[in-house]
């Protein structure tokens, strides 16, 4: 795929708040947006040129969407990876690539993917049915965590477990599903490395945010990290090894928790632009949504420079419905446009600037 | 009007850049935006929810698009009177308003009213036809220039005179149309005050640029301007009463010429964002879309603290065609969308930090 010319447009599958920030960092490069998304009046398709209503397994669907576009990407792991292979069959440039879907969806395929690439991880072990917890269970220590293989996000489908707990009641809450049971790992915080990688191969990472957690999702990130330089080289070089792994292009996020000793223990990873740097628009030379659309559009990736340090704040559920003036005193904010604030939701953020 | 929540719709006259550019910084703060504009296909509504096609002469039109807006706004200054004054008649908030487009629309009315702020202008003669053109133009040392008092912009509508011309086919040549001569000003830079008033009468002024202009087209922001403080001061004073004078929401700018002794004369106002704020969101807290944005939706303005020396630049018509690869290693760039690169026109333009 040749580089695009301002104008061309850039599809996106997914139509929520990611799917919006990248429709807006692609506007200010002059390209157009399209959005394929089986929701109604989603947030990106508001502020996207075209916006094409289907499920994401009818590919006949999809196929006709993507004939007006001149490259497709996706802003959620969740795309069916059969729908990304459809659209590269038909000769259409889908970048990342279906790969990273495939690898991503589906903790077990991913945690060996990682391994493949000299990643470490938490001791994990495939669980599935009640019987096949208790051996691996002993193994961690008498404490794990059991997820489900694919499906989860943002703290749903896991549950903590214990020897002697009710296996069979805990998988059966998981509604039977294939799982992993991961040991728990006694980190001492969380980071992610946010990579950026282009279409002839070169790498840039934001510099690193450390994360916190709560309830499964996402509260704050801050950056810096406070990891020292050799920890964050680490970090950086796996997820470069990841990236050149699967010959991925656009931005990914790699989750690590990080040990009392500095041993790095990867988490997941999530092929796209993520929750972590929401930050990097407002404390960055280029933000990761206009990185993702460059490296997609076959641009050179622009430059990481991070001019104060920064932490970022998620506004779930209702917390994102305080008074405006009030949030919007507090830092730069943004907010998602979604139409109801459930409980948990995500539905904006604000970056504040420290220092 | 009260200040509005996330998820009211913003509807914005114009479907140009600038439009585009409050459209993006309004879907930040999860704003719904709608556009009425004559153009199909244009720059703005194609990243906005909504796009109504319409003249802006078609008072019913607009009143039934309208309807569906929160608040309206403008993104150029050739909005009819009549339209904005339809608006509010029917009860709609129109920010800000009708008066700053009667003032600015019209180069004679906009003179005296700058005068009657207390704001120094070059000296000025209205002009009905040719014979009134020789007396002023002796009275300015022989030298002047002829523009029309409506439509001229970017160097359009404007004609150098000097005593000997050919007076009649120099108005001829701009139509005929009512004129203003003006004296040449020895300036020794231009420089622009681009304020934000919001609707408790609260303002902020944006660092001041210093612009260059080639053939009467903005060719050059750069930030700081060089001006003294105290230079400085008068006018952010001088643009902060004109605000006032029209009880002004929003975003404004006032350009200047700066004599040698530091004299402000007053060129114009531009009752919108404009393009020597574009540097504005990629080096400062807030953008002046934003702030414009935050103004209208009745949201207390943004900090404007500015974070590094910066200039803009104007890419003009093929300009923005070299290879975007080229362009985007050089700076933060923004394109607008536009389908056709005529001579002159306004593509996109550049950001890059100096210093």
């Amino acid at each position: 795929m040749k580089a695009l010319s301002a104008g061309a447009t850039i599809g996106i599958l997914g139509g929520g708040q990611l799917g919006r920030m990248m429709a807006n960092a692609a506007a200010q490069l002059g390209f157009d947006v399209s959005i394929y998304c089986p929701e109604h009046d989603c947030p990106a398709a508001r502020v996207a040129s075209a916006h094409a209503l289907g499920a994401y397994t009818d590919v006949e669907a999809l196929l006709d969407w993507a004939e007006g576009c001149d490259v497709v990407t996706y802003e959620f792991e969740n795309v069916p990876v059969e729908a990304a292979e459809a659209l590269i069959a038909a000769g259409i440039s889908v970048r990342p690539g279906a790969q990273p879907l495939e690898v991503s969806q589906d903790r077990l395929v991913e945690k060996n993917f990682l391994q493949s690439c000299g990643i470490a991880t938490a001791d994990f072990a495939q669980i599935n049915g009640p019987a096949d917890i208790e051996a691996p269970l002993e193994r961690f220590g008498g404490q794990g965590i059991l997820k489900t293989r694919r499906d989860g996000y943002d703290g749903k489908g896991q549950a903590r477990l214990a020897s002697g707990d009710d296996f069979e009641a805990a998988h059966k809450a998981l509604s039977g599903a294939p799982c992993i049971l991961e040991a728990m790992v006694p980190f001492e915080r969380e980071v992610s490395v946010i990579i950026a990688r282009d279409a002839v191969g070169d790498t840039l990472c934001f510099d690193l945010p450390r994360n916190e957690h709560v309830n499964g999702i996402l509260k704050r990130s801050v950056v810096p990290s406070g990891l020292s330089d050799e920890v964050t080289k680490r970090a950086e070089a796996a997820a470069g090894a990841l990236a050149e792994a699967m010959n991925y292009i656009g931005v990914l996020a790699l989750e690590f928790f990080v040990l009392e000793d500095g041993t790095l223990l990867a988490n997941e990873f999530a092929p796209r632009v993520h929750n972590s740097g929401h930050w990097t628009p407002e404390a960055c030379a280029t933000g990761q949504f206009e990185q993702h659309i460059r490296a997609v559009a076959g641009w050179p990736l622009g430059p990481v420079t991070r001019y104060h340090d920064v932490e970022m704040l998620n506004l779930l559920g209702e917390e994102a419905l305080v008074p405006p003036d009030a949030l919007a005193a507090d830092g730069v904010l943004t907010l998602y446009g979604k139409r109801e604030a459930k409980p948990g939701r995500k539905m904006g953020h604000l970056v504040r600037r420290r220092s």
